[in-house]
């Protein structure tokens, strides 16, 4: 079994979460007791990567409700209206934070009592974070048999358990390998500028057993070169119709890395991260604050005033993916035949 | 003209360098007044780049030869070996450190009396640094064409002014380009684990008013493809007879990268960095402490104990590259015929 606590819980009267400013020094929980601490969470990313954000957000509004006191269901809902607010207004950008608020709140309008309000609302929280790890089993089970023994595995950032609310996307068919006594290594990008796969995959990976080597992202074209990788999976932000992948920037240099020295490039997502209306020309690159870049815990690592560009994702094209996995199957190619063939069953 | 002090000088009495430890902070000096400073300064890194520490090594030398007092010639070649052992024990991987103390001892035994050793010593320590000088001119006089207005130029690490004597060898061909008046921008890959990029190489073109931006190594790739990138320096630590290049970390990956978006990619070297014996699978990869990528000013980003690969260096192949940038001109292929031909005359 992977020893690895779940991302986010809640026992009915606390939100529990992986404190990962902590991470890699320790392991440590964050227990909200109230909407504020876990708005404020999310905020200051004791919690982050879309799927545990949106299962996070949900479990806040379970609070409210289990912590509301009377029977006027109009006051119960002007409660949970604001609580939603507080909750939508800490990731603009998240778009599973949004998603999640919207299915819990969706019908609670209906419900003739307090009582039933309640149950509701927890209820579907926890249906979001159950049906998150139930779908990252699921591509665990897809994905594993991509994954041989005496393989190197290849990943960049963190889509590991600690971005979900357990298991995992890109982490999953590992897990699941590694469950199954498939001997493999890992080799994880430390990914500048936030340094997700130091601090998270790294710890996480190692937490749970299996072999990690740490490499600075300059050097994921000499290991594959020198030292032989297998097989890349990565997560993914968005991908569309056609397969084109946003993830976190250093993917699609890692592509064509993979695909200069003929490794397999997956990547790994839920149907939840599929956007078939945009085209790669209406998706924005979000650029971010330059000081990620700039400071390192505080200290500046380069010089005052001078231009930093940093782009928080990048594209990949569907050429350089040899294909998706998802909680319905690994989607091969051709991919704007056959993403609209396994998700819109 | 270009605004940057000489990385290392020598006044007669004391050598004088820039203190590369406190930049990107603050340009300023270190003077030493005698060897042993010397040697700590380029023990710890107050000075770095191959053709910087040969230099910096010969005038700890030219400074011993100065203060020396007494016309005993075997007490002055004693004190001198001394001093010698002394700078050779501080990077014992600096080819440079070694060739420049030879360079400076030759022949000093034929010579008769303190006064000729003193002044020997002295201006072979001179002529070292005013080759370096003059190498690194003609590298930018020959390389400067390629840049042309309206170009943004990419490069890793620091092969600038600040890792030779003056002038650098890879910015060469822009500092003349800039002398020019051509205008172009220059994207510094930021170069993890050391930071070469964003601490020294983004510092140096900014200072001298050349238009940089930093970027992650992650992100050269989207910046090519996104951006527009119409070539790419870099320097290199060795090159062999074929035009295999070794150069920090990242570099091969970079090469790809171009090739990728057919953006023609430049190496620039003096003669004195070509290696024509080794065949590539003789030269070792330097693998440097796993601290360098787990600790970033003190700081633990990676959990204790996970295993991390360290490669300080990486190996370009002659494919991937479209020219080398000598003092002599430009090398192009085939590289196995034009390098011997361009050098041993």
């Amino acid at each position: 079994m992977i020893d690895l606590p779940r991302t986010v819980d809640f026992d009915g009267e606390k939100v529990v979460l992986v404190d990962q400013r902590r991470l890699p020094e320790e392991l440590s929980f964050l227990e909200c007791a109230d909407v504020d601490c876990v708005a404020q969470a999310i905020r200051t990313m004791v919690i982050r990567g879309a799927p545990a954000i949106g299962a996070t957000a949900a479990f806040g509004l379970a609070l409210y409700a289990s912590r509301f006191k009377g029977s006027d269901t109009n006051e119960f809902i002007r409660g949970l209206q604001k609580a939603a607010d507080k909750l939508r207004s800490t990731r603009p950008t998240a778009y599973n934070l949004f998603w999640a608020i919207d299915r819990v709140l969706k019908g609670i309008n209906e419900l003739n009592d307090v009582e039933a309000m309640r149950e509701r609302v927890i209820a579907e929280a926890r249906d979001i974070a159950e049906e998150d790890i139930k779908n990252n089993k699921l591509i665990g089970e897809h994905g594993y048999k991509l994954i041989k023994d005496g393989y190197r595995v290849m990943t960049i950032c963190n889509a590991g358990s600690l971005a979900t609310v357990w298991y995992g996307t890109a982490t999953a068919p590992m897990y699941r390998a590694f469950e199954e006594g498939i001997e493999f290594e890992v080799i994880a990008l430390e990914t500048r500028p936030v340094l997700q796969g130091a601090r998270i995959t790294a710890f996480e990976l190692k937490h749970v057993g299996i072999p990690v080597s740490l490499i600075v992202d300059g050097a994921a074209g000499h290991i594959m070169s020198e030292y032989g990788v297998d097989l890349v999976i990565t997560g993914a932000d968005r991908i569309l119709s056609d397969g084109t992948t946003y993830n976190k920037i250093g993917t699609y240099s890692l592509s064509i890395l993979a695909k200069e020295h003929e490794i397999p490039f997956y990547v790994a997502a839920p149907k939840s991260t599929f956007d078939l209306r945009s085209k790669p020309q209406e998706v924005k690159i979000e650029m971010r604050d330059p000081d990620e870049v700039a400071e390192i815990y505080g200290r500046r690592i380069a010089p005052e005033g001078v231009n930093i560009l940093n782009p928080a994702f990048d594209r990949t094209p569907p050429d350089n993916i040899s294909g998706i996995i998802t909680e319905k199957g690994i989607i091969e190619k051709p991919f704007q035949e056959n993403i609209r063939k396994v998700l819109l069953v």
